[in-house]
């Protein structure tokens, strides 16, 4: 049972502490003098493509890697520096990113770009939160006690219905990028969520595959490649009873696995607590294969976990709540790139077969 | 006035030389013992997102960053390696990759994966070039002689209509990929020219826009857009005669501009001998100011050139030939990363105001 206890920053941020030991907590007030959070983002239509792009430009400044003892995710009185977190430990803990690429606004923003329809402009209304998924600042999801992951999941769930209630949210998005390869600022343990005020460009893809798929055969998309990756059971890495995880026929990165639910749920509100607490063990288990995918001396790779979900209010029927892991680790000391091809193109090459990403995902295994 | 002197290499792979110096070339052989050219890529149709995805197993083994003494691009007899290039000096030469992600193929591929319609799969055909600008290994693009330029692009030209003409091929990319930062593996001045078996995505999203302006306007999409940036010219930074280069209002990237003929060409065969005149000027000119951005102490740019070319077979009176040039070096030291936002979600967030961009490339000119 998790227990959410809400707090504010010193700058009026929301803070949310999620514990696992019963409802009491008593959040100590932020001691810290802080400015306001700077927001000035809008995001801009573009025109070739027809997305949106955020341009948050007061985020150059942001925190990038500070040294151990200075790290604002630890719990207050842990290091030199003042902590985010003003509690002296935490389970798993939610709050408002100072550095925002999507945020409440008052920006009073021209609805076009130097006055041209070619160029709609809006302000990015939206919300950005960080999951510290630990006070431990050396540890590693994969780490974490089941039981830490499945409070981990009971916030996302948490953070899921909160976000979508809010104006303006169209889409919200827990993530965790990890390693400085990637980009990654903070190396304690922690995480993302993205509440956009816009159907993303992967999920409308998704959704017109999705739309398309049913018209043509009246059946679901998400369940009919479950069931084909069952079937098929090459690219399966594991088969349990609520949730599958397998390559996809098509993977893109050097090692990629989607986790899927049997059920059809849209976002991570609609679990049961069996699929919750199969959840917990599942993903553990498949970040543990993916981080030992190039050995016991390689390097843990560089990843990205991110969770689709459901638009807040389109298309809940045709889609579902699924990961897509994926690492850019090709090989010890082998980074995958983006370069021509993907990045300007959006051709992509992979030079891995699914099938033997799988065979390695499989053998790595506990 | 450039020069064509076709070659094969031993291991029967195509080369071109381009001689600015006159016709006469008498190519020497290949002197090399090379196995033939391992292929087995295929393509696999993403079912959630309709687009292809190559798979090029064989590739994981390509050279890697040799030592400048090893180097496969300097003509023969300059390093301690066999070249790729039997000549003892060149101007531009062009040949088929070792290590193609597509090509011609013989390959007996089922037409899905696992027996399943929900995964098509094909050969990847189609062809990989590499373009070597120089014989001088330590150039940069932007420091080569503006005649040289004018070769690349008469190289760029002469390869568009060839492969463009093989069965099979629906779009020709030309590009460049520079720095380490972006995965290159090879330090010598070259570029690669894709010829794709399909229409890639970007360029898919590109015509349906376009093909939509053209249907609610009757007009042109990028004539309009030229027009706008030129009529706005905050985001200009060249506007010569028969070309402009201006960062897009919505742009992607730290450093983005787009070079854009003011005729409607749909790829570089079609370019009269003046535009490729002053092309040469313009696009050394573009490439210079992207490696000042960041100061006369900064580093070099790992950067992207990309020129986009209207397919084949369609929408040739759509779109036109233009150059999408990026930077991932948002500020010395720190790179752009494709993380969870872009990287799953496809929703970009940058952290520089395109009009601060804009100013910035017009004040590092020449």
């Amino acid at each position: 049972m998790t227990h959410r206890t809400d707090a504010r920053m010193a700058d009026g941020r929301a803070l949310h502490y999620f514990d696992e030991s019963g409802p009491g907590r008593v959040p100590p007030p932020d001691p810290r003098e802080l400015p306001p959070v700077e927001h000035a983002s809008v995001m801009r239509l573009d025109v070739l493509t027809g997305e949106w792009v955020a341009i948050a430009a007061h985020r150059m400044s942001r925190t990038h890697l500070p040294p151990a003892d200075e790290c604002p995710l630890c719990p207050a009185g842990r290091g030199s520096a003042p902590s985010e977190i003003p509690a002296e430990d935490y389970d798993v803990v939610v709050f408002d990113n100072r550095f925002p690429s999507f945020a409440p606004t008052v920006l009073d923003v021209a609805s076009e770009v130097d006055g041209d329809p070619l160029w709609p402009q809006r302000p990015a209304t939206g919300r950005c939160e960080v999951v510290c998924f630990t006070s431990d600042h050396d540890a590693a999801f994969s780490s974490l006690p089941v039981g830490r992951v499945r409070t981990v999941i009971d916030a996302w769930a948490d953070r899921t219905a909160a976000l979508s209630a809010l104006p303006g949210v169209e889409q919200v998005f827990p993530f965790e990028n990890r390693g400085t390869e990637i980009g990654v600022t903070l190396q304690h343990p922690h995480g993302q969520i993205y509440a956009y005020p816009f159907v993303t460009p992967r999920t409308t893809q998704l959704l017109d595959r999705a739309a398309d798929h049913r018209r043509r055969t009246g059946r679901d998309l998400f369940a009919d490649v479950l069931d084909a990756e069952r079937r098929a059971a090459s690219r399966v890495v594991i088969d349990a009873a609520r949730w599958t995880a397998y390559v996809p026929a098509a993977a893109r990165w050097p090692v990629e696995a989607h986790l899927v639910p049997h059920r059809a749920v849209p976002d991570f509100t609609g679990l049961t607590g069996e699929e919750r607490d199969e959840l917990a063990v599942v993903y553990r288990d498949l970040l543990g294969r993916m981080e030992s995918f190039h050995g016991p001396g390689g390097e843990d790779p560089p990843y990205v976990a991110g969770w689709h979900q459901a638009p807040v209010r389109t298309g809940r029927d045709l889609t579902r709540l699924h990961l897509q892991l994926f690492s850019l680790r090709r090989a010890p000391g082998r980074l995958k790139y983006l370069a021509g091809s993907e990045s300007a193109m959006g051709a992509w090459v992979n030079d891995a077969a699914p099938e033997r990403i799988a065979a390695r995902l499989r053998e790595v295994g506990p």
